[in-house]
């Protein structure tokens, strides 16, 4: 795809757009330049940090009749590229668009602006009856990268992922115009819903600039479960008999003795169990305190034959639940810590089929010699896996990384799982995408993309290769 | 769009990928020429049952290689005349196509047959710890209709609708291949959700062959409240402040005595409560007894400003409750019996603006002269309006309804509410869709079905106008 490279004459039209000057960045420093990973590195030509949906019309429509590369990008907490300028161009910087538009319990919902935080959305509601439910481990997200990843989170097994609780999107597509999909309404059976496809599509097919998501009463009870077991193995098969038990957790976790050492070193702290090399975090909530522990004793019964130790049962407030919640969500944080260079897979298998995974990765850790350290969503299927390089050099990692994501991705499409649970697929796996989804398939997605951009312009080169 | 009309060379050709000639039928009869609701009129060329994918997908290339329209068509329970042959052509008829393919409780999903009904459904996970969720009234439905129409139901506030419950399908496009979308995983941010595209598209973008769906632990307790008001008005009035409560129903339907005695002349039975003038049922579900209890009393205790009389409460197994529920889900057909002719209008609205289309309702009994008897579920807005003819004759009664639903149509677009909750737009309804919902949007829509269907030959004239 050939793309026009932006010059003065453009930047004077760009900046007509803009009313204030510090929100057009036209010599971006490093911070735009990478997501959380670091792995993929480019440097847009130009910053637009826009706060109204007229702003945003006016620079995709100006982007789109020049042929100029736009990529939206929320808050950098990615991992695979996506948010990058890859092909040069505009980085559309959403996260001064971060209003309370609003809030309106008699509907249930509650209307942001797209660059709007997690962590706001969680301290505006902290107060109110009504909590948003989706819960990803990274708070700083913008809701609109959680949109664009259809973010998945802790609590999906009782609650289901981010596109479950978005009701409507304000997106302006690439003719410059503002469409609205979906409504504040509960239920459609109006024509096809282009609000499920624009979640997920990772900001390759519009810009979303406004989302109202879905309340929901908050919990009157929650209560958290840490259970030990001898072996990490022991900890994941006894998933699906907990899940068969009848109880619906908002929470079942995995991880091992291993990260949480990581985690140890990362955080300087003590993680407050001793025993046991594997753990389930189980969390449960009700309107009542005997629900909760009815569906506890359920739990806790149902894991027994899997050789689960003594379960650390606390509230939600215990400052020991704090750490061990804090330890789960920084995992992410004390892997990257503890080597030089690292990579992620997030496959998402059906959840009776991890140990399969987790099987593999124990083989290829021997077969290819890397160290791979991983915990994730037991109840959901979706695993955190960590290529660290350690002492490899630049060459012999990319290689042996290859293959490990190569290895795994045959695994996990074996299994009829998916490449991405979460995090997506961006720039750093779109040349695999075709492979695991197959040529039919990713020509469809092909075709549904020059539909919404014909040039190309929106956030190139991420999900899947042009060709 | 100019069609090929079947000849007998195409019937040659057609018979020849049907292995019984029992499911060949070329002079079809008169089950084959309406729904439901009997409107529309329309009768096939010839009705195909198929058995297996390939079938379906050998019809599909045919038809779409030599421009022969091709209808999709369930256990025909629909209103709006979406499985119609309006252009002529095949009728797919797929109540054939009906086995479980794979119970597979381990992953928490089930395979089926597009064709399989949901009271097979039910039936068959009658003695499972598990439940497919979604409750849509007609169990007579198929899987694949539900899946067409986005299909709601009685528990969408705490369960969702159809399309939350589906984890993946396979489906043929008019290329004549299969697709599968979506996977058996719970979580996925892999790409365009395609799945999600062809949920609610009504049999216009491909035909559904096969369906995963989600299958969910089945609740241990479950209980009915029916709380008697003094008027209809009162009862819906207080629905957001029991959602407001922190109480998570699977149900809060509404209905009136006016629709209630309908039932009773229809059923020949009696009611069973006796005072008040309007009624919400609700449902709840939970593990305990406790907190089915404490969730039931926080509820109740909400209602009481709301002028809510001593409430009913039931065991969901109480023949009192089997009783309710039954006049509940036969109320469109004791409606449906009550006069000649009969339309309906399902808008869905935010929850909190119910009152608003009620009030609407009133008005235009008053202004245009027409019986307009309602009810639906409170807790996720989603009315049931239906436009009795009564003594009107054709012409009156043609034109009078269509102000009616204008009306109607026009409070729902004021309120950001959807054209129909659940039960689709269809044929009857095509030629309203753009104004609802913008010629922008709408040629949007066209755009993904020419994309998908560029012969336009899979059920042509429904959801949107051509032109």
């Amino acid at each position: 795809m050939e793309y026009h490279k932006l010059n003065q004459e453009d930047l004077t039209n760009l900046r007509s757009f803009i009313s204030e000057p510090e929100r057009f960045i036209s010599q971006p420093i490093e911070h735009w330049d990478h997501d959380q990973f670091k792995t993929v590195r480019a440097m847009p030509d130009l910053v637009i940090q826009p706060v109204t949906n007229e702003e945003v019309e006016k620079v995709v429509k100006y982007a789109n009749d020049h042929k100029i590369p736009l990529v939206p990008r929320g808050n950098s907490t990615g991992l695979m590229g996506a948010n990058l300028t890859v092909e040069g161009g505009i980085s559309l910087d959403m996260v001064k668009m971060n209003k309370l538009l609003e809030y309106d319990p008699d509907s249930l919902t509650m209307t942001v602006q797209a660059g709007m935080r997690l962590k706001d959305i969680e301290e505006y509601l902290a107060d109110k009856p009504f909590t948003y439910m989706p819960a990803p481990a990274m708070h700083w997200a913008t809701i609109g990268g959680n949109a664009s990843t259809n973010a998945g989170g802790l609590k999906a097994i009782k609650y289901g992922v981010t596109r479950e609780h978005i009701r409507e999107l304000k997106v302006v597509l690439t003719d410059g115009k503002l469409y609205k999909f979906g409504s504040k309404a509960v239920k459609s059976s109006s024509g096809y819903s282009l609000r499920d496809l624009i979640v997920g599509s990772e900001g390759t097919l519009g810009v979303i600039t406004e989302i109202t998501v879905r309340l929901y009463p908050r919990p009157k009870k929650a209560i958290n479960a840490i259970i030990p077991y001898p072996t990490l193995n022991d900890a994941i098969k006894s998933v699906p008999a907990i899940l068969a038990s009848g109880v619906v957790p908002t929470t079942v976790e995995f991880m091992g003795r291993k990260v949480i050492n990581l985690w140890e070193k990362y955080a300087a702290d003590t993680f407050p169990i001793k025993s046991g090399d594997g753990f389930i975090i189980l969390g449960l909530d009700a309107f009542t305190d005997e629900e909760l522990q009815e569906e506890l004793k359920q739990a806790l019964a149902a894991v027994k034959p899997f050789k689960a130790e003594k379960a650390v049962v606390l509230g939600v407030d215990d400052p020991e639940a704090k750490k061990i919640w804090a330890c789960r969500e920084a995992l992410l944080l004390a892997i990257q810590k503890s080597t030089p260079k690292m990579d992620e897979v997030d496959v998402c298998v059906p959840i009776n089929h991890i140990p399969v995974v987790l099987d593999r990765i124990e083989e290829l850790e021997q077969e290819v010699g890397m160290r791979i350290p991983n915990f994730g969503h037991a109840g959901d299927g979706n695993l955190h896996i960590y290529l660290c390089s350690d002492q490899m050099g630049d060459e012999e990692y990319a290689q042996k990384s290859d293959q490990v994501i190569n290895e795994l991705y045959k695994t996990a499409k074996s299994l009829d799982g998916n490449m991405s649970g979460e995090h997506g697929i961006g720039y750093a796996r779109a040349d695999k995408f075709e492979d695991f989804y197959s040529k039919d398939y990713t020509e469809l997605l092909r075709k549904v993309k020059a539909l919404f951009d014909p040039n190309h312009i929106l956030n190139p080169g991420k999900i899947f290769t042009l060709k």
